[in-house]
Formats: structure tokens, C-alpha cells, sequence
């Protein structure tokens, strides 16, 4: 296979690394159903995007389709497995134990897709001690940064309330991790080289509504005052 | 305030649209700290992006920064929450009551941000009947497009495993479903006009591990096989 290795200043776009799980989530489906070649135009409607799309993405990574015949399929998964280098398993520290730390930790879809919630940490003293489904056992909040860098842990889930959430990150981070899942529903501030995805339902949703026709909202205007100073006790 | 009001055939880019919340959600931060008025270098640092790229988004709107004074924090959140439609309440279905679909029922952040959980469905006989810790009766998923039409639910949240997730979207936009929040893990085919937004934990984490640094990953090449054929049994 032709395949150029990217050297790490060579910039190519977080929208296309974004889509690859895309890619390779529709891929394994197709598997699933038994399906071995695939063209292009198919793949495109299997995932969602154009099948334009689809090539221009994988060009950056080297050839992977035959002109007239498409992609074969468990090639392609593998492929796109070792460039997101999830073809290994990544240890991953949960910060939050709550509700939704719950339901994370025992979600049962991160280990087959290579991630294991390896350490859980939470600052209250009742749920420190208490195990995920999975038998992992809550730490304290004040432990996390020495255990993950123990564990050589470089991926965190933060799923604590949006007031403690930067500073639990501050700890992650010193602790040696350099990508965050955040759940929490503020814009984390990391230095240079750190990841941060967000999960973040309540944003989605919004950005739903706004396509919602109605009858006359934007005749709903908002009364602009003479200068700021006039709000500036409102 | 100046204000164009956008024809529904005005494109405005989805990705602006989708960074409106995230201002929203940052000028609300600010709020609550007592900000009233704000830089766009400031707004940009919380919201961690460009204050050029604040500038360009909020243009699509109209005018509501003043040069060397910054934004009126009160007055941009209104409008940003009137372009958004969020300064009313809509009602959402939710289909599926297992693990996941319990804690969305009873997650307290849909209800302060305009959204309420108004109908909860499931297919498993065991399930229907139950209610949310908020109070609403689960029912059956056969009655979904005969009460979500009754309702006027326009907004659906798919919290079913993966195999069922075409399924019951079928069922929502029979209903008169306009936009639906995925959680299952799988990309849904949705006519024109409708509008879907993933959440994805999997994918977003394994769109970081591809930038996580290690040794000698890309010297692992695949053997790419002479032909298609070759590999077709595989």
C-alpha cells in the first residue's frame, strides 16, 4: 500500500482526523453485514458524506481505493484502526462519580473500541471507595495527579460540575494527560498540545432549534438601548 | 440594534450556528461572575476562540459589539438566545428507557435551557409504564408516532441501541420530527430538511488518540494485498 507518513508539523485538518472514526464506525457496520468491497458512492451513503468527501479525506493518508472496483472493506478498517492508533488499548482516568460518572463508567462502549477506564477519582468522601460495575475502585479527588502519572495515563474524561471542572483538568494535566473528554458544560482552558473534545447535549440542541421554522420570531426584536451604560445596571 | 433578519434561504454557515451555544454558554458564565460588559479579546479567551472569529460569526446577525467598549453581555446574550430560539420552551420526545435513555430522563440540565423531556417511549414491556424521576409515564414505542403528532413534538432524542436507532427515527419523523439528538452509535438517514446531531463519546476520543505522540506507530504498515480479490475471503 502507498502510504505517506505524516510527519507531525504536516498539517492536516481536525475536521478530516474527526471524521475517520465516522469512517471507520459506517466501515465496520458494512462488515457486520457481511460486505468485503464497497464503492465509494455506497460508503458515502452508509456514513453520511459525499463520496468527494470520502476521497479527499483518505488522500491524505495514502491510496486506498482501485479505480472502478471501490474500497475493500477490512483493509480500510485496519487502516484507518492504525492512523487513529486505536489498533492498541489507551488506559483513560475518569474524573467524577456521580451520576454521569456512573453511567460512564459503566457504559459498555469504550473497551471494544480500545479505551478502558483504568482509574476513577471523585472529591466526595462517600463515594471515594465505592467500584464501578466494572470493579474499578473510586480514588480521591487528591490523588488523581500522582496515580495517573503512576499509571502513565494520558486520556481523562472530566464528568464533574462545570465549577470544579478546570481545576480536576488542572490536576489531569499535571498528572501527564494530554486529551480530555469533557462533559462538562464550559469551555476548558489547556495549554498548546493538549486535546479537548466536548460532550455537550444542551449546545447540540440549540444548534437544532435555531432551523425550526416558525411564525414570527425574528419580528420579535430586542429594544436596543442608547449605549451600554444604559444596561450597565440591568 | 441593527439587525438583518435572515431569509430561511440565507445560508449561514451550520458551523456558525453551531458555535452560537457555545457563546451563549460562555456569556451566561460571564453573567453569573457579574460581567457586564466584556472585550472581544476577553469574550474570546473564555470562549476559546479567535475575537476575530466572535466578530465574523456575530456579523451574520448584525451589529452588536461597539468599537472600543466590547459587548453589552446582557444584551448579546438575549439576542444570541433569540436567534437561537431557545427563549422559549420545546418540548422533546425520548425514545429509549434503558441505562442511557434513564439518565437523559433525569439529567437537570434540558429543562433551564429550553428543553423539556415531554414523552418518553420504549419497546420493552418491562419498561412501559415506568416513570422518570421527573414524572413522565413511559410508553409504549408503538404509540411514538401517534403521540408525538398529538403533542406537536417536534424534537426527538434517539437513546436506543444502535440496530433499532433507523427504526424508531422513522417513527419520530412520521410524527413530525424536525431535529433529532443520536446518541446510538450509528449514522441515521434522514430526509431533506431534517437536521440530526451525534453524540458520540467513542468517536470524539478516537479522534484524539490520533494526535497522542508514540514511537514507531506509522512505521507499522499494513501489507496491502495485489488485488481486491485476494482479500476477499479475508
Amino acid at each position: 500500500m502507498e502510504r505517506h507518513i505524516p510527519a507531525k508539523d504536516q498539517s492536516i485538518p481536525d475536521i478530516v482526523i474527526r471524521r475517520l472514526p465516522i469512517y471507520r464506525r459506517g466501515l465496520r457496520h458494512l462488515l457486520l453485514q457481511g460486505r468485503v468491497t464497497i464503492s465509494s458512492n455506497d460508503l458515502a451513503n452508509e456514513i453520511g458524506v459525499t463520496a468527494a468527501q470520502i476521497r479527499r479525506d483518505l488522500s491524505y493518508f495514502g491510496r486506498f481505493g482501485k479505480q472502478g472496483k471501490g474500497y475493500d472493506v477490512p483493509t480500510l478498517v485496519e487502516a484507518v484502526q492504525q492512523i487513529l492508533k486505536i489498533d492498541r488499548r489507551w488506559d483513560v482516568a475518569l474524573a467524577g462519580f456521580g451520576n454521569l460518572g456512573q453511567a460512564i463508567a459503566d457504559y459498555g462502549g469504550f473497551e471494544p473500541s480500545s479505551f478502558r477506564i483504568a482509574a476513577i477519582f471523585d472529591r466526595s468522601p462517600e463515594l471515594v471507595g465505592q467500584h464501578s460495575e466494572h470493579g474499578i475502585e473510586v480514588c480521591a479527588e487528591a490523588e488523581l495527579t500522582h496515580v495517573i502519572r503512576q499509571m502513565g495515563i494520558r486520556m481523562g474524561i472530566v464528568a464533574v460540575p462545570a465549577d470544579q471542572a478546570q481545576d480536576v483538568t488542572g490536576k489531569m494535566l499535571e498528572g501527564g494527560v494530554e486529551a480530555i473528554l469533557n462533559y462538562a458544560p464550559v469551555t476548558l482552558h489547556v495549554p498548546e498540545g493538549v486535546w479537548v473534545r466536548e460532550i455537550d447535549p444542551i449546545s447540540l440542541m440549540q444548534s437544532m432549534t435555531y432551523y425550526l421554522d416558525d411564525d414570527n420570531e425574528f419580528s420579535q426584536r430586542v429594544e436596543q438601548p442608547d449605549s451600554i451604560a444604559d444596561v450597565a445596571g440591568s
